[in-house]
């Protein structure tokens, strides 16, 4: 595996920054624009077709002996801020490299290969995630978004989209709908590296349910108001986020709960708190024991007032395609690959693929369960076997008859 | 008292801008040395002898028969940020009318009298409080200070000073102590305006200690980290906030205990929180039953791990004058003004005056125990009320032998 170690090693060389904290590709930024030429450059050098849509998801269409809808792999190219060398991008060059392979055998594969460079998946500049694998799969989208700069969404895409578009070569369409997706990804947790696996076949995409709790108080003075005269939001918060810690933690083993963000005004030390907004991320494999968690946490709710609640995401568990899995699991078998099946607790691009097409996920390690963050690393052994058991299920998939 | 009546809401009405939210003289700033300006000439209009020390505190000398050290009252000329009409300066214009009607009697007092506008007394724009009355009273100051626009202390004082100091007339010194001290201020908690009083002797001002706790936890994806696995700073900080809220309801009547702010690390949300501190605002009028609190609390805290604690204030309780409290209750029984004893949950300019000459303060009624906000209020009866005490205190103390 030599060659091709040298191959991704290199392209993720070329395709990360190291002149500042961590991988900063937000959508539409200038290293995003960069990467995505440059992959467009490098499908072309071998003889892909490159295809950009509107919202500059890029696909390259590898030729098949049959003209049929192609089996595609990728991921997506932007990060979060101050993001890894992997999230995303390995799916994308690892894709790459595994088609690579594909193609070596010599012969064409019956059918087209496609690999996907979804625009954007992390939801960093915008106040959306997955606007990307949105787009190509034609569900609605929301744009009119502002990031931190007031720019808009529409302007930033127009720009940049069409710099892409314009390059020689370049059809600019929507592409039409791959025949299955697999995509390669690292955990993100630290379940395969615990367990010293180099590979996971991933059996479904957590539900997921976020919301804004505000607790409601009155602003006043630290000093003069009397304990029993008070209205203190953070005395409510305080004991409702305990609460609702220990109900998490008495539920089942499956789910996560966090409270990762709180906003308290006017956040004055010396002036009772008049309002405590925090952030509820709850996510399960299972929607039935999401949803009775989440009427468990109504009811601790109920019980404090002054307190309101407010939706902000509603995702359903998403299982994946179980004959591309059981297929994945057979190969890996036969290639003497260790491996293991596992629920994702992150979003994936995947989720939104999987509503339009079967869709499979491979996991590699991530070292100590780190990602989103300048220290997110993953050997490149496990990386390499990642693309192995891709390519291999590539060329499975794309001579099947 | 119809014509003080016209005098005060007149000063007021002056001294107070209606072009913004709230009154926001923060010291040194335009509004601020424009009022610091104004009085000046006010008071040399009535004939008083202006002194600006190198801290920007005015002092307005008014004569006496003899030449010793003054009967002195006043407050402090800064406001908080979108701050009330009356905190502050109140005690400054208040004053300014107490002193005319002492000095319509017709003779002059025995002892000279003296009207105190300190600089600054509220912290609201560098991290320093009673740099003012610290200054002024001989004490040690910290001054390599940064306002939120990069300003040092030295460079808007030393700007701002010069200003006042180069008014014609004005004598440029730290002024020699006065021999006894009063000031007049709105209570800012709810407690006279609830019992229909008009008037509160002040006892003595509390000690009052903060603190900033930290508690560390590992930033981690809120989707893929293992609920078993993680080190969630909000979890331990939630549990820990609301046994100290539980801690303090069960303590002394007398506490007042408050978290204000809270600053989460990376308060996003979701990502495990790697750190959060809020902060610890504890009060009492006892220092025995302070540290007994205290005792307790940091019991709780070590019951938790990945916790620091540092303490970011210590102030005892502040007796007032026994003595000048007693006369002023005699003045206002003879007056036939009802009053009330109380204790002062909030600090002041009293509590650093009163460690170099004996001290009294005065407070009238704060509506619905606001202050610190633009909707502070207090009727122009009650504040008619103050200057009648204040006069005929400072009258009575003037002309002792």
């Amino acid at each position: 595996m030599t060659n091709e170690a040298i191959q991704l090693g290199d392209l993720l060389d070329q395709f990360n920054t190291s002149d500042e904290v961590g991988q900063n590709r937000l959508v539409y930024n200038q290293q995003w624009l960069r990467n995505q030429r440059a992959l467009i450059l490098l499908g072309q050098e071998h003889d892909a077709q490159a295809t950009v849509d509107d919202y500059g998801n890029v696909s390259l269409d590898f030729p098949g002996q049959e003209i049929s809808a192609p089996i595609a792999t990728g991921s997506h190219m932007d990060t979060v801020r101050q993001g890894g060398c992997y999230d995303g991008l390995y799916g994308v060059l690892g894709g790459f490299c595994a088609i690579q392979k594909l193609y070596q055998q010599g012969h064409l594969p019956k059918k087209p290969v496609r690999l996907i460079s979804f625009s954007e998946e992390e939801g960093s500049r915008f106040p959306a995630a997955f606007t990307g694998s949105n787009y190509y799969t034609g569900h609605q989208q929301v744009t009119p978004l502002v990031d931190e700069m007031g720019i808009t969404f529409d302007q930033a895409r127009r720009d940049a989209v069409r710099q892409l578009q314009t390059i020689p070569g370049v059809r600019r369409q929507r592409a039409p709908l791959p025949a299955s997706f697999t995509e390669l990804h690292i955990e993100q947790g630290p379940r395969l590296a615990q367990a010293h696996q180099s590979l996971g076949l991933v059996t479904g995409i957590v539900a997921q349910d976020r919301y804004d709790v505000t607790v409601y108080g009155q602003a006043n003075h630290a000093g003069t108001t009397p304990m029993a005269q008070r209205q203190d939001a953070m005395a409510t918060a305080s004991h409702l986020m305990a609460e609702l810690y220990d109900l998490a933690n008495k539920s089942s083993k499956s789910l996560s709960f966090t409270i990762g963000e709180i906003h308290v005004s006017p956040n004055v030390s010396n002036v009772i708190a008049e309002r405590c907004t925090f952030s509820i991320d709850c996510r399960e494999e299972s929607d039935e024991r999401l949803a009775t968690f989440l009427t468990a946490m109504q009811v601790v709710i109920q019980h404090f007032e002054n307190v309101t609640v407010k939706q902000t995401l509603h995702v359903p568990a998403t299982p994946l395609s179980q004959a591309l899995r059981k297929q994945n699991a057979e190969i890996a078998t036969r290639m003497n690959f260790p491996f293991q099946e596992l629920f994702s607790g992150a979003g994936h691009d995947s989720q939104i693929m999987s509503t339009v097409t079967p869709t499979a996920m491979i996991f590699v390690p991530s070292e100590a369960g780190i990602s989103h963050a300048p220290t997110e690393y993953t050997k490149m052994s496990d990386l390499l076997y990642g693309v192995a058991l891709l390519a291999t299920s590539l060329s499975v998939q794309a001579n099947e008859s």
